[in-house]
């Protein structure tokens, strides 16, 4: 399976490009677009959402892992593979929490781009077929790079800010629910929210947190926009 | 085939969780994103858009069906079998149309979810898997419910009010065209409307009302939007 | 290789009603959504992003195009093979800037729709349906028209116009690089637009324009959005 992680946003035709390189290159492997709006160039925030959609997906699995806002710069192109699912992308910082919580890894970088490669789209030119390669053929060969040349030592484990804000105005936050005592109260904008198991068990219009279905701290409202209540956005802090 | 009918949303990871859930369970089986930003929380327009967006789809076909104010809560999932189809999601009114318009239909229940499953995501662990397991097998084996349990009596059979806004403006309501005469003028927020065949049968900027490509009433202005024309929003009522 | 090229947008059940009936007459072909929001009833603008976008795909790839502002009206649908690439829909100029750069092209007419056809879905119930049979047939029969039948005379061959506005609001225009002297000074609605080989070779908050992804003139800020910094909107004129 091939798996899309990205800020591309669905409109416009770079995420049906990446899926027509592809499918040219492994015909009849699966493509699926398993976040395509990641808050654009927000490397921090899609770097604690990436461990964390990704852990239900199956032992060979492949992403293709897209936010460049040093889109055509010098920063090299990785390849992981980490507790066995594959990792394509820029080194910016997006694989850095990941590194840290795998229990097997294994990093390589990729050759600087050839002259007739789009600067503006590593994604279709270079990170696709790389990608494609790997599902083709369930390895990869190139030169390795130390684990430590991924991360970010000044990235805390658990990130108190919020890294995406839903269709329903849920605040997903860079924070793990199994880091966090439930008995913990979190002070986010003035408000004290409590744990819930779910939207359900508390008074409709009450925010509380509780685990999201990703693993991470999550603020909502029961039938009620959490991002309009708490005045959140992505990048917003919060405090226990 | 699968189709998803849900207010997911394209954003964020929800549909591709669902859609990488269905992969694991089916290889092979296409997915279809037939109605992914179904008004949300808003059961009752969807159930009057499920029959309608049905219609065309061969025999055999799956539905994982979600729109789930409720998520979390006590209600039971339900598996139908309605002229052919499969469709598989929350009994809270979402089937109640589909039920009344079936011409062999046959409904179970489902257990309740066990501690595994994440209560605020019964879309990806409990609705998808076993709709995977339908297109598998061509067949559920369960504890049987009559048809009368998903029905909503308190709903009419056919519903004067939008249900859904399209792109271009567009107002679909819970109307069935078939149930409508054709000399039918509408009173839309004051404006008096009449059928037309299609877009190009009227002057450009005038109001009308044709049967939409579902079979549905729908409020339409040629080259124009009619919710701003009309003053109409998902919820809007209108008499005739 | 099926493609969507399309205003439909992503919301609604039109995209996954039109994949439902490719996937009913030629299982197992992928389709992709290569554009799905296209500038609404655009005809022009579509017309200079579609050789651009079909550049990099195979022979043998049929698409599906459909931006149709006389949606049920008398115009034709037609079909194109050019470049050894395949086009179905309606002949209103979509593809008159694809018809004078291609080196072989064929084209024909097709047949007036039955009563079956809704009026305002000939995306799903005329061109899907084409498109599909020449996917499984590898060739089309029908009536040849004259390529002249489909080119707009009164269109230039480069237009100085912008065609898309993309997600991190960089605009896309109908003005090929290829054509363009790279000491060109683009004049932007007062602004003074040099070329750079991308984002990352500017300043920080600096305008350019650039070839974009696929082959086109692009105004561009670093890390920044042009729409806004250049006041532009689709249909924005400008001069070098």
């Amino acid at each position: 399976m091939l798996v899309l992680f990205t800020d591309f946003g669905l409109q416009g035709p770079y995420l049906g490009q990446v899926h027509a390189v592809l499918q040219q290159h492994t015909p009849g492997v699966p493509v699926i677009n398993l976040f395509s709006d990641l808050p654009p160039f927000d490397i921090q925030a899609a770097a604690y959402l990436l461990p964390a959609c990704a852990q239900g997906l199956p032992p060979g699995t492949v992403f293709v892992c897209v936010v460049d806002p040093g889109v055509g710069g010098a920063r090299p192109g990785v390849v992981l593979r980490a507790d066995g699912r594959w990792y394509v992308g820029p080194n910016e910082g997006l694989f850095a929490p990941l590194t840290r919580r795998a229990r097997n890894i294994e990093c390589w970088v990729l050759p600087p781009p050839g002259e007739e490669v789009s600067p503006s789209f590593h994604g279709r030119d270079v990170f696709a077929p790389v990608a494609a390669r790997i599902a083709r053929n369930g390895r990869f060969e190139g030169e390795g790079i130390m684990v430590s040349e991924l991360d970010r030592p000044d990235w805390p484990d658990e990130l108190h800010r919020v890294v995406y804000i839903d269709r329903f105005g849920n605040a997903v936050t860079g924070l793990r629910k199994a880091a966090v005592d439930p008995g913990t109260v979190f002070n986010v904008n003035g408000h004290q929210l409590r744990n819930a198991r779910t939207f359900s068990d508390v008074e409709k219009g009450q925010a509380f947190w509780h685990e999201n279905s990703s693993g991470l701290v999550e603020f909502a409202v029961n039938l009620g926009r959490a991002d309009t209540v708490l005045g959140l956005q992505v990048g917003s802090e919060f405090s226990d």
